[in-house]
C-alpha cells in the first residue's frame, strides 16, 4: 500500500475516501504500514481533523478488526455507560449493579488509569482476587446469568484501536476529538449495545476542559452510534473538581460500596442517578426521568445494588465480603488528617492536582509496566464553596511512608484554595443532555 | 528525554526553546528517539511552521551533527550554487568550472534526483569513471588546487540531515518551507562559503510552484544564511517548462558540454549567467552586473571553463575526453524522431509529465536501490511561444527499447501541448532578485 499519498492528501486538508481508512487501518494492524507513517498521519488528523464520512469509516474499520458480542433472540436489554474520565470517578463501580438490579443488562467495558485520571480496572483490582480480563466468551455467559459485567477491554475486541491508541499515546496525538471519538465508539460498538450513555466531562480536570470541546465530542459520538443503530446520549458533567471524596483506587472502591449501602456523598449520587435514569430510559425499561430516578432509588434502598455488586465480584474471583466490611480492603500504611491552612472559602479543589499526586505517591502508571499500589490517595471532605476554619480537618492523606504522606500535603496545600470569598462559581454537576437531536441546557 | 510534550506543544501551535531544538536533533540522530515521535513533530511542524528562533535552533543543530570545512588563510572566496530542482536543469555542471575559471572556488556539493526532477550527481556520474563520493579533506585538497569540486553530501556533512530527510521522504513531510530551508542550509554552511546563490524554481515543475511560496523559501534561507555569517542571494527562475533543451542524465551532460563550448541553447545560458554574475559579486571579485557577465563569457568563450571541466573530470577519476567528443558519453539503444501531431503554437512543455518519464523509462530512481539507466530521455527543442507545423520534428526520444520509444512519445504527446494561440505566456526566465533587503522584481 502506497501511503505517502495519503498522509500528504490529509495535511492539505483532503479527505480519503472510506475504502483508504479501511485498508489504512487493516495494513496498520496487520504491521504492513510502519508506525512512522501512521504518526504523521494521526498528527495530521489532530491538526486538519475527519470529515463526517472518513471518521465512519476509521470507526468500522477499527471495530471490523475485532469481534463484536451479539445476543440474538436474547431479549434483555443491553445498556452501557462510557466516561471521558476525571478525577475522583468511581460512578460505573456503583452504576453498573445498580442498573443491573433494575433489570438492565451492563456489559461494562471499562480502562485504566490514564494520565492524572483513574480507571476503574484499576479500582476494582484493589479488590482482592478480583479478575477484569475474562474472554469473550466468559463476559457473555456471566453477562447473560448475573446481568452485568466489570471487564478490561477484551483481546478479541477492537485490536487496531490498541494498536493505534498506544502510537498516539506516544507521539502526542491524543487529544484530537474524531480520534478519541473513534476509539471509544468502536470498543462501545462492539459489546452488542441496546443504547449508549456517555458522561463527557468538563473542567479543568477534564481532557476537553472546555464546554465547547466537551459538546463537541459528544455530538460526534452520538452520530457515530446512531449511524449505526446504537441509540447514544451524552450529559456533561463538572470536572472542576473531584467527584465524591475519595481519590485513590482502593479509597474509591470503599466509597464505591458505601454509596451502593445508601451512604455515598451527594455530588457522586446524583451524577450516579442522572446517568442511571438516562440508562433505565434507553433501555425502555422506564418513560421518564422521574419514575427511572425512582426506581433505581428504591432499588439502592433495598440493597439490592449491593447485592449485584456482591455477586459481580464473587462470579469474577474477588472477595465479596468486601461489601459486608470494606475494612478488609488493602489498608494504607500511613494514614494522616489534613487541616485547613487558614479561615475562608474553599474557592477550589484542583483536580489535575489531586489525580497527579495521586499518581507520585504510587496509586498510578507513569508507565506501562508500573504496578499500582491501591492504597494511596486522599479522602478530601471540602468542596468548593465550604466554608473552613483554620486548624479544621479538611481531607486525610493515605500514603505508604512519611515522604508519601509530606507528598500528599504539599498537593493538598496547593490543590485546595481556599480565599475570603468565592471568587469563581463551581460548575453545575449535571448541566447539558445531548441527543441527536441537539443539546439541552438543564435547569 | 521526554518528547511528547515537546510534540504537543507544537501541536498546539506553540515554540519550542533552542535548546530543546537542540537536544531532539542530538537525540534523534543517536537514535534515542524513535522514528514515529519524530514523523508526529515533523507534521506538526509542516501544519504549524517554525518561528524564526526555532527555524535557526534546527539548522545550527543539524549542522552541529557533522562536520564544517574550514579555511582560515587562504584567501580565495568560495561560492556555491543551489537550485531547489527542476527539469532539464544543469546549470551546476556549466556553472561551477565557469565560475572557477574566473577565480572563485566553489566547493560545490549536489543532490541525486528527486521525484520527477534530476540531479546533478545522475548527470555527472554518466561520465565514465566519474566519482562523486570524495571524502570532505580530498575535497578540500581538490578545492585548494583546482577551485571546484563537484560531489556529493559526504558522510561528514550533517548526518542529522541525512537522516530526517530520509524519514521525511516516508511520512508526507517533504513540502514545508522551514524544513526544506534547515536542510538545504544546514549543509550548505557546512561547506566553509564565503556567499551562497540560491536558484530557486516557481512554476508548475517546481516543489513549490506558487511565486509567493518560492518568495518565502528563498528569504527564510537568506535570513538563515546572513544570520550565519554566510551573505545569501536568491533569483527566482521559471520551471513552468524543462530548462534547455535535453532532460535525461547523459543527454544533460552532453548539453552542458556544448554550453560550456558556447553552443548552449539561450535559456540555459541565460540562467547561468545571472546566476554566475551573482556569484562573482559576492565573492567581490566583480562590482556589477555587467562586468560580471562579460567576465563570464569571456571565461567561456576563451575556453576556460571547458578546460577547467576537464581538470575536474580528471581529478574526480572520469574521461576528459567526453568534453572534447562528448560522443564518448554512453548512448541510447534506441531514438526516435516525434513530430508535431498538428500546426498550431506550443502552449505548453508540462515539466512534470517530462520528468515522470524519464523516470519511468529508466532514468530515475523509483526506490532508493534503483539504479539510473544515464542513456534515455528527451531532447525537446520545441518551446512555449514557438509555432510548429503538422509533421515537423520537436523532439527525440532516447530509450532503452522500443517499448521505452512508445513511453516517450506517449508522454511527448501528453507533455507538450500545441493549440491555437497561445493561451498562457512563460514565466519570465529570470523573474525576482531577493537579499536580505527585499525582493527585486527583474524586467
Amino acid at each position: 500500500m502506497i501511503v505517502v499519498p495519503l498522509i500528504e492528501r490529509k495535511r492539505e486538508g483532503g479527505a480519503l475516501t472510506p475504502e483508504e481508512w479501511s485498508a489504512l487501518v487493516a495494513e496498520y494492524t496487520a504491521g504492513r504500514i510502519p508506525d512512522y507513517q501512521m504518526a504523521a498521519l494521526l498528527m495530521a488528523v489532530c491538526l486538519r481533523g475527519l470529515e463526517r464520512q472518513e471518521l465512519a469509516a476509521l470507526t468500522d474499520a477499527m471495530l471490523a478488526s475485532g469481534q463484536r458480542l451479539a445476543f440474538d433472540g436474547w431479549a434483555t436489554p443491553r445498556v452501557d455507560k462510557h466516561s471521558t474520565g476525571g478525577v475522583g470517578d468511581k460512578v460505573s463501580l456503583v452504576l453498573a449493579p445498580l442498573v443491573a438490579a433494575c433489570g438492565v443488562a451492563v456489559p461494562m467495558m471499562s480502562g485504566r488509569g490514564l494520565g492524572h485520571t483513574g480507571g476503574t480496572l484499576d479500582k476494582l483490582e484493589a479488590i482482592p482476587g478480583f479478575r477484569t480480563t475474562l474472554s469473550l466468551a466468559e463476559a457473555k455467559a456471566q453477562l447473560m446469568r448475573l446481568g452485568v459485567t466489570l471487564i478490561g477491554q477484551t483481546p478479541e475486541i477492537a485490536p487496531a484501536d490498541r494498536r493505534l491508541y498506544a502510537l498516539r499515546d506516544v507521539t502526542g496525538t491524543v487529544e484530537a476529538i474524531p480520534l478519541i471519538a473513534a476509539s471509544i465508539m468502536s470498543k462501545k460498538l462492539a459489546e452488542g449495545l441496546s443504547a449508549l450513555v456517555l458522561d463527557v466531562k468538563r473542567g479543568s480536570g477534564a481532557f476537553l476542559p472546555e464546554l465547547n470541546q466537551a459538546l463537541e465530542l459528544a455530538r460526534t459520538m452520538i452520530a457515530l452510534g446512531e449511524d449505526r443503530g446504537c441509540p447514544t446520549v451524552a450529559l456533561v458533567t463538572a470536572m472542576d473538581r473531584p467527584l465524591g471524596r475519595a481519590c485513590g483506587n482502593a479509597l474509591e472502591t470503599e466509597e464505591a460500596i458505601l454509596a451502593l449501602r445508601g451512604e455515598g456523598p451527594p455530588d457522586l449520587m446524583e451524577v450516579t442517578y442522572a446517568l442511571g435514569a438516562e440508562m433505565l430510559i434507553a433501555a425502555g425499561a422506564e418513560k421518564s426521568a422521574a419514575a427511572a430516578r425512582k426506581r433505581l432509588v428504591g432499588a439502592l434502598n433495598a440493597g439490592l445494588a449491593a447485592e449485584k455488586f456482591e455477586q459481580v465480584i464473587e462470579a469474577q474471583g474477588g472477595n465479596p465480603g468486601i461489601v459486608e466490611d470494606p475494612a478488609t480492603l488493602p489498608q494504607a500504611q500511613a494514614v494522616e488528617v489534613f487541616s485547613a491552612p487558614r479561615t475562608g472559602v474553599v474557592n477550589r479543589v484542583v483536580p489535575r492536582v489531586i489525580g497527579r499526586a495521586v499518581v507520585a505517591m504510587g496509586g498510578g502508571r507513569r508507565t506501562v509496566d508500573d504496578t499500582i499500589d491501591p492504597t494511596v490517595g486522599f479522602v478530601i471532605t471540602a468542596k468548593p464553596g465550604d466554608k473552613v476554619l483554620q486548624g479544621e480537618p479538611i481531607a486525610s492523606v493515605f500514603a505508604r511512608d512519611a515522604a508519601g504522606i509530606e507528598a500528599g500535603f504539599d498537593a493538598l496545600r496547593r490543590g485546595i484554595e481556599i480565599g475570603d470569598k468565592l471568587v469563581e462559581r463551581p460548575l453545575p454537576l449535571v448541566s447539558h443532555r445531548v441527543t441527536g437531536a441537539g443539546v439541552e441546557e438543564l435547569r
